[in-house]
Formats: structure tokens, sequence, C-alpha cells
């Protein structure tokens, strides 16, 4: 099966927001076995929507569209995918009534342009929107395929996953399973270059690597009627390659590093707790993402100035005039002063140079210190993350924020 | 001028990375006034790829390429486009000479293949490539015109700048500015609903909203010949709709909130800190974002359990006993809390349930307190930021942050 995406949204055109979707939703069809040989994007324009969409239903059996399912008058995919079929918008009752529901919820009148949305075209299967009020749909007819997805990734990958994927497995005689291995410590690139020959001579599974700002994540996926089937073909190939990564591998299918920290804290039922300088309060906004982190985390202080450093977590004077807020002394020490103030088994610290100013020749942008501290392991590492590039603030932090958090799962590990 | 993007790789096809590359290009064609209707992906496939560029050619004036400008048999979007255009390609010695140079600087040799690379079609304007060995190019004939830059990010853009802009500058009659407004406190289908009519009545400046969670940003952009006339097209727009919702902008170019924070306490010389509950550093680390947020935020306090709220925050027992540690009391102590520890002009806190778990029917799932405290200006709002669905933690958590942040603005503009 060949499908195309055609993504709908002036704010693409303009450069105001990168084009995410395309590529999760490249990445999804090639995991799915299905070939993908173009991707579109279009306005908020009715003609040359209807342009695309035809050209690209000429070219495929399978058009995903992104975006153009709002309210407004400007959200027009529904309609020109309607017109394209020939098929009636009619209402559809369930849709009405979650969106209400909604509204309802928060508290806010539901104006009526929203009615909009539960407008339908006639027979069309209908995907929830379980984060926002605009429902995914798809459309069969003459053998072609049109599937709506809502503009905002968080929406659309989450409906991608509950709605669409089975939607698509059902068509097919095969199931897809996929298993996640996840990595701190090296680069995509180099993972890239020593699977090579092993992802080339893969066809099922086969291994997809994916980074992220510190992380590799690689994704072994196989087709086969059952899952267990799948699951027979997969392991195997997860083990080997956790065997060549042993150093590096943080788990299997935990999703992210806090949620791995977070499930082996309360699996040993410790408490962890934070001191972060450069990286303001990541750490533990990431922990705090995870529901339920407030079993095993209390307290993290932001100690962003020196002085603060040394009143909230008794950092030393010494340690500040003798190697500097930003070295292994001063990283050790925040990590200790988390643990005293608070109580936690663990504490995890960061001191750094994020940039892009306050860097020097000795302690360059990019240069972070990451500290754990318990009672049986204590450690820090020095980090170099910047690139010389102008604009890495942002990647500094979340990659020190990773570097940290992989340290104190090795702590609750030890 | 109407133009086109069209990006080529079989690596964006399979999602193996994002394509920045067509972002940038939007982003400067409309701030050169060329518009742009569509982008296209395609692979490296020439039969794929010549369809592709007719179908540009036949809707737009000018189709920018980028990749598939490499040394090895499948870079192929040169000889593509020399054939549409009818050219016979031909050596172009300078850069050829170019090319032999850089691989000298580089200590290289330089490969058979590269050749390929100083061969040009006929009469092609060609830009040089400051950062790698593939130029790029400018093919003209039949009042259309195609650009060819290389895929590689940092070579593209650098060559935008140095070589394409100029060339575009010459030949486009107007500028496009913009100008936008933030807003926060108000839903993006309330905006839109009710300057329906004032968007559909202004066609320069147009006014496209934005939503992002709990913010709303409308972005007004005019066409004039030269930017001024484009200003006096565009402000008295922007100050009808800032009266029109003055209780809810909080800034017009300021980017984001934590921007606008930083900005605003760096002019009146002062200082704000956080004690974050729900929101778990968010905040914090929202504000550290901004480069420079040093001179203005030193220190942040995560009070995740009662305990900390206490001991770290001087939250009393008695408020937590009568009220409870989600209410506007506690709030209010937390930032003060946080004002007293840190020496800090401005307090930030927030206390909520950011669910899934943890709500009741008083207190339900969404239910958030922000506060701010000053020697001049203390206030606590009550924010219902549920909408009943399992998955908004984050959204929760996002909405907290913000009008946290919009109600410290607000402190500082007091």
């Amino acid at each position: 099966m060949n499908a195309e995406i055609l993504c709908v949204g002036t704010e693409l055109l303009l450069g105001d927001i990168v084009n995410t979707n395309a590529t999760y939703l490249a990445k999804e069809l090639a995991s799915c076995g299905i070939n993908c040989y173009c991707q579109t994007v279009v306005g908020d324009n009715p003609q040359r929507l209807r342009e695309c969409l035809e050209q690209a239903l000429n070219r495929a059996d399978m058009v995903i569209t992104t975006g153009g399912l709002g309210p407004t008058y400007d959200d027009l995919t529904k309609e020109t995918v309607a017109e394209y079929f020939g098929r009636d918008m009619v209402l559809h009752q369930d849709t009405l009534d979650r969106m209400r529901g909604f509204f309802a919820r928060i508290q806010r009148p539901m104006t009526k342009n929203n009615e909009k949305q539960a407008m339908m075209p006639k027979d069309a299967v209908i995907f929830f929107n379980d984060r926002g009020t605009a429902p995914g749909l798809a459309v069969e007819g003459g053998g072609k395929t049109v599937i709506l997805l809502p503009g905002p990734p968080r929406e659309m990958t989450a409906m991608f996953q509950s709605g669409v994927r089975p939607y698509l497995e059902q068509r097919s005689k095969t199931v897809l399973v996929s298993h996640s291995i996840h990595l701190i410590g090296v680069g995509e690139s180099q993972v890239e270059q020593q699977l090579r020959d092993f992802m080339l001579e893969h066809q099922n599974p086969t291994i997809a690597p994916y980074a992220k700002e510190g992380e590799v994540m690689l994704r072994v996926t196989a087709s086969a009627p059952t899952r267990e089937e799948a699951d027979e073909l997969i392991w195997p190939v997860v083990e080997d390659i956790r065997g060549q990564y042993d150093k590096y591998v943080y788990g299997v299918d935990v999703g992210t590093l806090q949620n791995a920290l977070v499930i082996a804290l309360k699996e040993k039922n410790l408490t962890v707790c934070t001191a972060e300088s450069c990286t303001g309060g990541l750490i533990s906004q990431r922990i705090t993402q995870i529901p339920g982190s407030s079993g095993v985390f209390h307290c993290g202080v932001c100690a962003y100035a020196n002085d603060i450093k040394t009143a909230l977590l008794g950092v030393t004077q010494s340690t500040l005039e003798t190697h500097g807020a930003v070295s292994e002394q001063c990283a050790l020490e925040m990590a200790r002063g988390a643990r005293r103030i608070s109580g936690a088994d663990i504490g995890i610290s960061t001191t750094g140079i994020a940039g892009p100013d306050g860097g020097t020749e000795t302690k360059p942008v990019g240069l972070v210190y990451v500290a754990v501290s318990s009672r049986w392991y204590e450690r820090a590492l020095e980090l170099r993350l910047g690139r010389g590039y102008g604009d890495e603030r942002e990647s500094i932090r979340n990659a020190a924020a990773s570097n940290a958090l992989a340290l104190a799962l090795k702590a609750v590990t030890k």
C-alpha cells in the first residue's frame, strides 16, 4: 500500500512551526510497512487543498492529512474531503455530546462555531480525540482512503496511536509490534554506523534509530500474523542489541528516562531530590511529569545564584573560591545539600554553562557537571555538550538533565 | 511573485530527519514578500522528482529545491532541472577550482565523483558554498526560475543569506512585515469568533490567530513596498486589537511569556523567585530558558511535599489543616516564603492538582492556585484547567505555569 502525507496549515507555509507531524507520520507509516513517496504542505485554501488532495490520491491509495479540523471558518479539510468523495456532511451526535461534556468540564461556554467540529462526512470512521475537541476521521471510497487528523502534535500523535494505528492494522493481515531500547551516553550516528549492516540485514524485525537530546532510542519492529509471533521475532534481536550496548542501555519499553527513574525508585522504595543550577528546574519538571511521582520526589531546589548554592544547599565558600561554581566539587556538594534539606535517599545536581554567554577558554559553553549523592553511591560526571553553534542553550540544558537522570538511575540500581 | 519549496531526500520521506529546511525557507520567503502556497517532499527518484517539479512550476513562478546536489549517483536534482529547461550540462571551471581548494584546505583527496558537482546547466547563476562542496544555482527560462540549494541545513542557510536573498530582493517589489499580539486568559475560538468579521474585512494587514497551551497569539501581517509603509498599515490594527483585548494582552512582539517577564524585570531592576508545587519546576525552567535570566532569577524551590512547604517555605500548619495545600492561602504563603528565603522582589507560586489522580469532588483535577507576592502587590488566582480527559497532566501544568508567569508580569508592571 502507498500513502502520502498532506499537511494543511498556513502557519507551516509561513515557516511559523516546524512540520514535526510529517516526520512523525512518515516514521509511523514506514514502521507499518506502508510506502510513502511524497509529502505535501498546503495552506487553508479550499481550491489549492482540493488540487493537492486530488494529485495525492492520483498517486497513492491513501492520504493522511493533518490540520484544518478546528472550529474556525478557515478549517476546511473535512469539507474538502467530503466534497471529493461526494459525501454529505451529517451531525455526529456522539461527537457533539463529547464536546458539550468537554466544555462543561472546563466551565467555558461552547461557542456556536465549535458545533462545526461535530459535522462529519457521511459514513466516516471517527477517531476520538483524548486531548482536544476536534475528532479525527477516515473516509473511504473508490479504493481510496483519506485519514484526517488534527494539527496539534500532541493531539495528532495520541490519536494516531489510539485510533489510526489499529485502523491501519485491521486493514492489513498482519500486526506490527514494536519494542524500544533506550540508550544514553552514545551518539546516534555512532550507533547507526555500528549497526548499519545489522540494520540492513534485518528486514523483519526492522531496526530504526531515533535521536533526542542526549538520548538514542532503537525501535525494533516486526510484522507477523499475531502479536506472539511478532514478539518471537523481536526479542532475540532486542537481547542481541542490549548485549552490544549494555553500558548505554537504560531500559526497554520504559518511555522516558524520568519514567524509568520513577519506576525504579518506587520498586526500591527510595526517594530523590534535585539541586539544579544550569538546568534551572528542568530535572524536577521532568520527574514531576510522571503521574505518581509525588511518592518518590518531595523537593527540588533551583540554585541559580552562588549565594543560594551556599545559603540553601551548603556549598562551601572555599569550593566556590577554589574550584568555581562550575566544578565537580560544587556539583557534589549541591547533591549532598539537597539530600540534607529534603531527607531524600538520592540527590541529583547540575551546574554548568548553558550559554550563549558566560563561557571562557577553560570553561566553555556546554561544560556541565552532573552529580548524584546517596549513602551507597556518589559520583560526578563532566560533560562537554557544546558544539560551538550559537543557539544551543536548550539542547545543552536538555542533554544535561538527561545525563543527570541517567546517573540517578544508575545510583538506584547500584 | 509565487514560489514553492521542493525538498528532495529519501531520509525526509522515511521520517529520519525533520524538515527544518522547509521551515527556514518558508520564513525567509515570507519575509521577502514572496507568497508560498505549497511545499513538497519527494525522494531521490528521477521520475517522481520530475513530476513534482513540473507540478510545482505549473502553479508557481519559482521553485526552490533543497537536496540532491551531492556527488553520488542518486543526487540528481541538478540533472532533472537541466532536463526540464532543456539545458546541456557544462563544466563550471570556477566551481571546480574552488572545490580543489576546499579539499586542499581540509587535507583530504578529492575523489573523482566530486567533479560531478562542478557540472552545471548552461547559463546557471552559481551560489558559492562556504560550508561544503556542492554549490547552489539558479536556472531561469520561460518566465520560470528554479533555485537549487544543498540539503545540509548549515550549508543551505548560509548560502541563502549570502547568495539567494540578494538574488531574490533584486527581483521583488514588496516586503512583508508581521507583528504579534500575545494574549493569555482567553480561548482561541473565543477570540476567533469575536474577531471574525474584523479578520475577514482586513486583507492588508491580515490577522491570524495561533493557540498554544493557555495562550493565544494574533499575528498581524502587511505587505508594502517598504518596511515603513508596512508598519503604517499594521500599527493602527494592532492598537485597535490591543484596545479590545486590553485585559488579556501581555505584550506585542515579546516572543514568550517568560521572555516578556525577564525583559520587564530587567527594565525595572527587579528579581523574581519561584515556589512551585504542581508545576514541579516548570516555571523556573521556563524563566531560565531565557539567556541572561540569571540577572533576575536567583532561586526557585520545588516544594512537592507538604512538609517541604512547611520546612522550607514556612507555610503554616494551620493553613494546611484548615484550607489544605491546594488553596489560595497556601499559594500566598508559598510565594511569600520564596521571597523570604531568596530575598527576591517578587515571589511566584503554584499549588494544585495536576492529575490524573488526587482529584476530589470539591478539589477536582485541574484546580490550581497561582499567586504572586511583592511589597507592592499580592494576588492569588483560582484556575480550573481540567477538561476531564485522562491525559492532561502536562497541559494543566503548562497552563498553570503560563498563568503564574502572566500574574508575575502584572506584578512587575503595577
